[in-house]
Protein backbone atom coordinates (compact mmCIF):
# COMPACT_ATOMS: atom_id res chain seq x y z
CA UNK A 1 0.00 0.00 0.00
CA UNK A 2 1.23 3.59 -0.51
CA UNK A 3 1.70 5.27 2.75
CA UNK A 4 -0.97 8.47 2.29
CA UNK A 5 -2.22 8.90 5.82
CA UNK A 6 -0.18 12.23 6.95
CA UNK A 7 0.12 11.38 10.31
CA UNK A 8 2.66 13.93 11.50
CA UNK A 9 1.95 15.70 14.25
CA UNK A 10 1.05 18.86 13.37
CA UNK A 11 0.46 20.94 16.92
CA UNK A 12 0.95 19.40 20.65
CA UNK A 13 3.80 17.37 19.13
CA UNK A 14 4.71 16.27 22.73
CA UNK A 15 1.44 14.58 23.22
CA UNK A 16 1.97 12.24 20.03
CA UNK A 17 3.90 9.41 19.04
CA UNK A 18 4.79 6.31 16.70
CA UNK A 19 6.12 3.76 18.94
CA UNK A 20 4.77 0.55 18.17
CA UNK A 21 4.63 -0.72 21.88
CA UNK A 22 2.56 2.78 23.01
CA UNK A 23 0.06 2.08 20.45
CA UNK A 24 -0.25 -1.67 21.53
CA UNK A 25 -0.69 -0.62 25.33
CA UNK A 26 -3.41 1.74 23.98
CA UNK A 27 -4.76 -0.81 22.02
CA UNK A 28 -4.87 -3.61 23.97
CA UNK A 29 -6.57 -1.92 26.59
CA UNK A 30 -9.64 -0.91 25.01
CA UNK A 31 -12.39 -3.38 23.40
CA UNK A 32 -14.46 -0.47 21.32
CA UNK A 33 -12.79 1.42 18.03
CA UNK A 34 -14.28 3.86 15.82
CA UNK A 35 -14.00 2.66 11.99
CA UNK A 36 -13.43 5.29 9.27
CA UNK A 37 -14.19 4.91 5.90
CA UNK A 38 -15.46 6.90 2.99
CA UNK A 39 -18.69 5.81 0.13
CA UNK A 40 -19.40 8.12 -1.98
CA UNK A 41 -17.95 11.35 -0.73
CA UNK A 42 -19.46 11.02 2.58
CA UNK A 43 -17.25 10.10 6.01
CA UNK A 44 -18.88 7.16 8.20
CA UNK A 45 -17.71 6.55 11.75
CA UNK A 46 -19.13 3.19 13.10
CA UNK A 47 -18.22 1.60 16.74
CA UNK A 48 -17.11 -1.69 16.54
CA UNK A 49 -15.63 -3.92 18.79
CA UNK A 50 -11.97 -5.17 18.03
CA UNK A 51 -8.81 -6.99 18.95
CA UNK A 52 -4.81 -7.02 18.61
CA UNK A 53 -3.60 -9.64 17.24
CA UNK A 54 0.64 -9.16 16.93
CA UNK A 55 0.55 -6.14 14.72
CA UNK A 56 -2.57 -6.56 13.25
CA UNK A 57 -6.20 -5.12 14.17
CA UNK A 58 -9.03 -7.39 13.87
CA UNK A 59 -12.57 -6.62 13.45
CA UNK A 60 -15.54 -9.08 12.79
CA UNK A 61 -19.06 -8.65 11.65
CA UNK A 62 -21.48 -9.94 9.66
CA UNK A 63 -21.04 -10.98 6.14
CA UNK A 64 -24.41 -8.95 5.41
CA UNK A 65 -23.09 -5.56 6.56
CA UNK A 66 -21.98 -2.47 4.56
CA UNK A 67 -19.11 -1.77 6.61
CA UNK A 68 -17.76 -5.29 6.61
CA UNK A 69 -18.57 -5.35 2.64
CA UNK A 70 -17.19 -1.72 2.19
CA UNK A 71 -14.09 -2.64 4.24
CA UNK A 72 -13.10 -5.81 2.36
CA UNK A 73 -13.98 -4.14 -1.07
CA UNK A 74 -10.31 -2.78 -0.04
CA UNK A 75 -11.16 1.13 0.18
CA UNK A 76 -9.18 3.06 2.61
CA UNK A 77 -10.27 3.20 6.76
CA UNK A 78 -9.21 4.52 9.94
CA UNK A 79 -9.78 2.63 12.91
CA UNK A 80 -9.35 5.31 15.88
CA UNK A 81 -9.32 3.94 19.88
CA UNK A 82 -9.69 6.39 22.54
CA UNK A 83 -9.18 6.16 26.13
CA UNK A 84 -10.65 9.17 28.22
CA UNK A 85 -8.62 9.29 31.12
CA UNK A 86 -10.47 12.61 32.89
CA UNK A 87 -11.34 15.91 32.91
CA UNK A 88 -8.71 18.41 33.26
CA UNK A 89 -10.14 21.80 35.76
CA UNK A 90 -7.89 24.44 34.60
CA UNK A 91 -8.32 27.92 36.42
CA UNK A 92 -9.22 29.04 32.82
CA UNK A 93 -11.70 27.99 30.25
CA UNK A 94 -9.15 28.34 27.16
CA UNK A 95 -6.68 25.69 29.25
CA UNK A 96 -9.30 23.11 30.70
CA UNK A 97 -8.81 20.37 28.96
CA UNK A 98 -9.09 16.23 28.72
CA UNK A 99 -6.48 13.47 29.42
CA UNK A 100 -6.77 11.31 27.48
CA UNK A 101 -4.66 8.05 25.21
CA UNK A 102 -5.57 7.83 21.60
CA UNK A 103 -3.83 5.48 18.80
CA UNK A 104 -5.32 6.03 14.91
CA UNK A 105 -4.71 3.35 12.65
CA UNK A 106 -4.69 4.23 8.80
CA UNK A 107 -4.60 1.92 5.82
CA UNK A 108 -6.61 -0.99 3.90
CA UNK A 109 -8.24 -4.17 5.92
CA UNK A 110 -7.58 -7.22 4.56
CA UNK A 111 -10.51 -9.87 4.52
CA UNK A 112 -9.89 -13.17 6.61
CA UNK A 113 -11.30 -15.86 3.89
CA UNK A 114 -9.64 -19.31 5.18
CA UNK A 115 -11.77 -21.09 7.59
CA UNK A 116 -8.38 -21.72 10.24
CA UNK A 117 -7.02 -18.10 9.76
CA UNK A 118 -11.00 -17.26 10.34
CA UNK A 119 -11.19 -19.28 13.48
CA UNK A 120 -7.86 -18.36 15.34
CA UNK A 121 -8.77 -15.15 14.49
CA UNK A 122 -12.35 -15.15 15.96
CA UNK A 123 -10.36 -17.37 19.24
CA UNK A 124 -8.53 -14.10 19.76
CA UNK A 125 -11.18 -11.48 19.39
CA UNK A 126 -12.96 -13.98 22.12
CA UNK A 127 -9.89 -13.87 24.32
CA UNK A 128 -9.77 -10.05 24.28
CA UNK A 129 -13.32 -9.22 24.77
CA UNK A 130 -13.87 -11.98 27.54
CA UNK A 131 -10.97 -13.36 28.51
CA UNK A 132 -11.38 -16.58 30.10
CA UNK A 133 -14.48 -17.51 28.30
CA UNK A 134 -13.78 -18.91 25.28
CA UNK A 135 -13.36 -22.53 26.77
CA UNK A 136 -16.39 -22.90 28.00
CA UNK A 137 -17.86 -21.95 24.80
CA UNK A 138 -18.85 -24.42 22.25
CA UNK A 139 -16.68 -24.50 18.66
CA UNK A 140 -17.75 -22.18 16.11
CA UNK A 141 -20.17 -24.00 13.29
CA UNK A 142 -19.34 -23.63 9.76
CA UNK A 143 -22.21 -22.03 9.34
CA UNK A 144 -21.77 -19.37 11.79
CA UNK A 145 -17.90 -18.87 10.53
CA UNK A 146 -19.68 -18.65 6.94
CA UNK A 147 -21.99 -15.64 8.34
CA UNK A 148 -19.07 -13.97 10.22
CA UNK A 149 -16.64 -11.47 7.88
CA UNK A 150 -13.34 -10.58 9.36
CA UNK A 151 -10.99 -8.26 8.88
CA UNK A 152 -7.54 -7.71 9.34
CA UNK A 153 -5.69 -4.48 9.01
CA UNK A 154 -1.78 -3.87 9.83
CA UNK A 155 -0.53 -2.08 12.39
CA UNK A 156 1.73 -0.14 10.59
CA UNK A 157 0.95 3.18 9.52
CA UNK A 158 -0.44 4.47 13.29
CA UNK A 159 0.03 7.43 15.24
CA UNK A 160 -0.84 7.59 19.49
CA UNK A 161 -1.67 10.58 21.13
CA UNK A 162 -2.20 11.25 24.64
CA UNK A 163 -2.37 13.74 27.51
CA UNK A 164 -1.29 12.70 30.84
CA UNK A 165 -1.16 15.26 34.27
CA UNK A 166 -2.39 18.16 36.12
CA UNK A 167 -4.22 21.70 34.33
CA UNK A 168 -1.52 23.45 32.29
CA UNK A 169 -2.40 27.00 33.33
CA UNK A 170 -1.06 30.01 32.56
CA UNK A 171 1.47 32.11 35.03
CA UNK A 172 -1.52 34.72 35.06
CA UNK A 173 -4.23 32.50 36.11
CA UNK A 174 -2.46 30.78 38.80
CA UNK A 175 -4.01 33.24 41.89
CA UNK A 176 -6.95 32.94 40.84
CA UNK A 177 -9.35 31.52 43.72
CA UNK A 178 -10.49 29.01 42.09
CA UNK A 179 -9.75 24.62 42.54
CA UNK A 180 -7.86 22.97 39.88
CA UNK A 181 -7.10 19.42 39.43
CA UNK A 182 -8.06 16.26 37.39
CA UNK A 183 -11.30 14.12 37.63
CA UNK A 184 -10.39 10.52 36.95
CA UNK A 185 -12.71 8.90 34.59
CA UNK A 186 -12.45 4.66 34.32
CA UNK A 187 -14.53 2.67 32.42
CA UNK A 188 -16.32 0.11 35.69
CA UNK A 189 -17.95 -2.90 35.22
CA UNK A 190 -20.54 -3.43 37.70
CA UNK A 191 -22.42 -6.54 38.77
CA UNK A 192 -22.91 -8.81 36.46
CA UNK A 193 -26.97 -9.32 35.23
CA UNK A 194 -27.70 -12.98 35.23
CA UNK A 195 -29.77 -13.76 31.64
CA UNK A 196 -33.52 -14.41 32.72
CA UNK A 197 -33.36 -18.19 31.41
CA UNK A 198 -30.35 -19.10 33.03
CA UNK A 199 -30.13 -22.81 33.85
CA UNK A 200 -30.83 -23.61 37.31
CA UNK A 201 -27.05 -24.35 39.29
CA UNK A 202 -25.17 -22.23 37.28
CA UNK A 203 -23.31 -19.44 38.57
CA UNK A 204 -20.76 -16.47 37.43
CA UNK A 205 -17.59 -17.58 36.68
CA UNK A 206 -14.09 -16.59 38.20
CA UNK A 207 -13.39 -14.53 34.98
CA UNK A 208 -16.39 -12.04 35.80
CA UNK B 1 -27.22 20.59 1.90
CA UNK B 2 -28.59 17.97 -0.36
CA UNK B 3 -28.62 14.74 1.77
CA UNK B 4 -26.38 12.10 0.26
CA UNK B 5 -25.18 10.18 3.50
CA UNK B 6 -27.35 6.63 3.66
CA UNK B 7 -28.53 6.22 7.08
CA UNK B 8 -30.87 3.73 6.19
CA UNK B 9 -30.74 0.72 8.54
CA UNK B 10 -29.45 -2.71 6.36
CA UNK B 11 -29.59 -4.74 9.34
CA UNK B 12 -30.68 -4.87 12.70
CA UNK B 13 -33.30 -2.22 11.78
CA UNK B 14 -35.06 -3.64 15.64
CA UNK B 15 -31.65 -1.73 17.11
CA UNK B 16 -31.94 1.52 14.81
CA UNK B 17 -34.00 4.93 15.45
CA UNK B 18 -34.20 8.38 13.73
CA UNK B 19 -35.89 9.70 16.79
CA UNK B 20 -34.08 13.32 17.90
CA UNK B 21 -35.42 13.01 21.36
CA UNK B 22 -33.06 9.87 21.41
CA UNK B 23 -30.14 11.12 19.94
CA UNK B 24 -30.17 13.77 21.97
CA UNK B 25 -30.76 11.31 25.09
CA UNK B 26 -27.30 9.97 23.94
CA UNK B 27 -25.52 12.93 22.83
CA UNK B 28 -26.29 14.49 25.76
CA UNK B 29 -24.93 11.22 27.64
CA UNK B 30 -21.42 11.60 26.30
CA UNK B 31 -18.39 14.27 26.38
CA UNK B 32 -16.39 12.85 23.64
CA UNK B 33 -17.57 12.27 20.01
CA UNK B 34 -14.72 10.73 17.25
CA UNK B 35 -15.30 12.80 14.26
CA UNK B 36 -14.79 11.71 10.45
CA UNK B 37 -13.53 13.17 7.71
CA UNK B 38 -11.55 12.35 4.14
CA UNK B 39 -8.57 14.10 3.30
CA UNK B 40 -7.22 13.05 -0.40
CA UNK B 41 -9.14 9.93 -0.08
CA UNK B 42 -7.83 9.31 3.64
CA UNK B 43 -10.12 8.98 5.93
CA UNK B 44 -9.54 10.49 9.53
CA UNK B 45 -11.08 9.47 12.87
CA UNK B 46 -10.38 11.86 15.48
CA UNK B 47 -11.93 12.02 19.25
CA UNK B 48 -12.65 15.29 20.25
CA UNK B 49 -14.72 17.00 23.12
CA UNK B 50 -18.35 18.41 22.27
CA UNK B 51 -21.52 19.40 23.26
CA UNK B 52 -24.97 19.72 22.30
CA UNK B 53 -26.87 23.24 21.96
CA UNK B 54 -30.12 22.84 20.76
CA UNK B 55 -29.85 21.20 17.09
CA UNK B 56 -26.66 21.53 16.69
CA UNK B 57 -23.57 19.74 17.45
CA UNK B 58 -20.70 21.91 18.91
CA UNK B 59 -16.83 20.92 18.58
CA UNK B 60 -13.86 23.11 19.15
CA UNK B 61 -10.31 23.00 19.26
CA UNK B 62 -7.34 25.58 17.96
CA UNK B 63 -7.58 27.59 15.28
CA UNK B 64 -4.20 26.22 13.82
CA UNK B 65 -5.55 21.98 13.82
CA UNK B 66 -5.72 20.22 10.54
CA UNK B 67 -9.19 18.74 11.69
CA UNK B 68 -10.73 22.23 12.52
CA UNK B 69 -9.27 23.75 8.97
CA UNK B 70 -10.66 21.00 7.07
CA UNK B 71 -13.85 20.61 8.29
CA UNK B 72 -14.17 24.24 8.51
CA UNK B 73 -13.42 24.72 4.72
CA UNK B 74 -16.82 23.26 4.19
CA UNK B 75 -15.98 19.23 3.50
CA UNK B 76 -18.55 16.49 4.68
CA UNK B 77 -18.20 14.89 8.49
CA UNK B 78 -19.87 11.78 10.40
CA UNK B 79 -19.82 12.69 13.81
CA UNK B 80 -20.07 9.47 16.07
CA UNK B 81 -21.13 9.30 19.78
CA UNK B 82 -20.78 5.78 21.23
CA UNK B 83 -21.62 4.68 24.85
CA UNK B 84 -20.38 1.27 25.73
CA UNK B 85 -22.55 -0.27 28.52
CA UNK B 86 -22.05 -3.41 28.34
CA UNK B 87 -20.43 -6.70 27.68
CA UNK B 88 -23.25 -9.43 26.59
CA UNK B 89 -22.20 -12.90 27.37
CA UNK B 90 -23.96 -15.14 25.48
CA UNK B 91 -24.19 -19.25 24.89
CA UNK B 92 -22.23 -19.33 21.92
CA UNK B 93 -19.41 -17.23 20.33
CA UNK B 94 -21.68 -16.22 17.67
CA UNK B 95 -24.29 -14.64 19.55
CA UNK B 96 -21.67 -12.82 22.21
CA UNK B 97 -22.08 -9.67 21.43
CA UNK B 98 -21.79 -5.47 23.22
CA UNK B 99 -24.64 -3.37 24.51
CA UNK B 100 -24.61 -0.09 23.65
CA UNK B 101 -25.95 3.62 22.43
CA UNK B 102 -24.68 4.82 19.73
CA UNK B 103 -25.44 8.22 17.31
CA UNK B 104 -24.05 9.11 14.18
CA UNK B 105 -24.45 12.76 12.63
CA UNK B 106 -23.54 13.26 9.09
CA UNK B 107 -23.19 16.67 7.41
CA UNK B 108 -21.53 19.99 7.15
CA UNK B 109 -20.16 21.83 9.73
CA UNK B 110 -20.72 25.77 10.00
CA UNK B 111 -17.41 27.55 11.13
CA UNK B 112 -18.61 29.93 14.37
CA UNK B 113 -17.00 32.92 13.08
CA UNK B 114 -19.48 36.14 15.06
CA UNK B 115 -17.84 36.98 18.68
CA UNK B 116 -20.81 36.76 20.64
CA UNK B 117 -22.17 33.28 19.18
CA UNK B 118 -18.60 31.98 19.67
CA UNK B 119 -18.78 33.07 23.58
CA UNK B 120 -22.18 31.61 24.00
CA UNK B 121 -21.00 28.05 21.95
CA UNK B 122 -17.98 27.71 24.84
CA UNK B 123 -20.48 28.55 27.52
CA UNK B 124 -22.31 25.59 26.13
CA UNK B 125 -19.43 23.64 25.91
CA UNK B 126 -18.07 24.02 29.14
CA UNK B 127 -21.93 23.46 30.82
CA UNK B 128 -21.81 20.31 29.22
CA UNK B 129 -18.50 18.92 29.96
CA UNK B 130 -17.68 20.80 33.29
CA UNK B 131 -21.28 21.70 34.51
CA UNK B 132 -20.83 24.46 37.38
CA UNK B 133 -17.79 25.10 36.11
CA UNK B 134 -18.33 28.48 34.37
CA UNK B 135 -19.77 30.91 37.35
CA UNK B 136 -16.12 30.06 38.95
CA UNK B 137 -13.99 30.82 35.43
CA UNK B 138 -12.79 34.32 34.41
CA UNK B 139 -14.35 35.31 31.10
CA UNK B 140 -12.55 34.12 28.02
CA UNK B 141 -9.93 36.91 26.55
CA UNK B 142 -10.83 38.22 23.20
CA UNK B 143 -7.28 36.21 22.07
CA UNK B 144 -8.30 32.90 23.63
CA UNK B 145 -11.35 33.06 21.63
CA UNK B 146 -9.59 34.19 18.60
CA UNK B 147 -7.52 31.36 19.07
CA UNK B 148 -10.41 29.07 19.38
CA UNK B 149 -11.94 27.43 16.16
CA UNK B 150 -15.93 26.56 17.05
CA UNK B 151 -17.94 24.59 14.74
CA UNK B 152 -21.64 23.42 14.67
CA UNK B 153 -22.45 20.81 13.07
CA UNK B 154 -26.16 20.72 12.53
CA UNK B 155 -28.20 17.61 13.99
CA UNK B 156 -30.45 17.00 11.04
CA UNK B 157 -29.47 13.57 9.09
CA UNK B 158 -28.20 11.20 11.69
CA UNK B 159 -28.80 7.49 12.79
CA UNK B 160 -29.19 6.60 16.50
CA UNK B 161 -28.24 2.23 17.09
CA UNK B 162 -28.32 0.88 20.49
CA UNK B 163 -28.43 -2.66 20.95
CA UNK B 164 -29.61 -3.72 25.35
CA UNK B 165 -30.89 -6.15 27.28
CA UNK B 166 -29.64 -10.15 28.24
CA UNK B 167 -28.12 -11.91 25.45
CA UNK B 168 -30.48 -13.47 22.38
CA UNK B 169 -29.28 -17.52 22.33
CA UNK B 170 -30.01 -19.98 19.82
CA UNK B 171 -32.69 -22.55 21.20
CA UNK B 172 -30.34 -25.24 20.79
CA UNK B 173 -28.14 -23.39 22.88
CA UNK B 174 -30.32 -22.65 26.00
CA UNK B 175 -28.92 -25.92 27.55
CA UNK B 176 -25.43 -25.71 27.70
CA UNK B 177 -24.29 -25.41 30.82
CA UNK B 178 -22.28 -21.83 30.82
CA UNK B 179 -23.17 -18.82 32.55
CA UNK B 180 -25.41 -16.10 30.58
CA UNK B 181 -26.13 -13.00 31.63
CA UNK B 182 -24.47 -9.43 31.12
CA UNK B 183 -21.72 -7.25 32.83
CA UNK B 184 -22.89 -3.69 32.46
CA UNK B 185 -20.10 -1.02 31.54
CA UNK B 186 -19.88 2.42 33.77
CA UNK B 187 -17.76 5.46 32.83
CA UNK B 188 -17.13 6.31 36.29
CA UNK B 189 -15.22 9.48 38.30
CA UNK B 190 -12.33 8.62 40.89
CA UNK B 191 -11.80 10.82 43.37
CA UNK B 192 -10.32 13.90 42.35
CA UNK B 193 -6.88 14.77 42.13
CA UNK B 194 -5.71 18.64 43.53
CA UNK B 195 -3.52 20.23 40.88
CA UNK B 196 0.45 20.41 42.39
CA UNK B 197 -0.08 24.04 42.48
CA UNK B 198 -3.05 24.75 44.34
CA UNK B 199 -3.09 27.44 46.17
CA UNK B 200 -3.73 26.77 50.16
CA UNK B 201 -6.77 26.78 51.46
CA UNK B 202 -8.56 26.27 48.20
CA UNK B 203 -11.19 23.21 48.80
CA UNK B 204 -12.94 21.08 45.89
CA UNK B 205 -16.13 22.51 44.58
CA UNK B 206 -19.09 21.00 45.38
CA UNK B 207 -20.01 20.44 41.68
CA UNK B 208 -16.95 18.06 41.39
Amino acid sequence: MTQIADTKFKREAKRGSHDFNQACQVLDAGKVCHVGFTLQDQPYVVPMAYARLDDQLLIHGSVASRLMKSLASGIRCCVTVTHYDGLVYARSTFNSSMNYRSVMVFGIARPITDIDEKRSSIQALVDHLMPGRRLELRKSTIKELNATSLLALPIETFSCKRRTGPPSDSKSDLDAKVWAGVVPLELTAGEPVDAPDLLPGITRPDYL
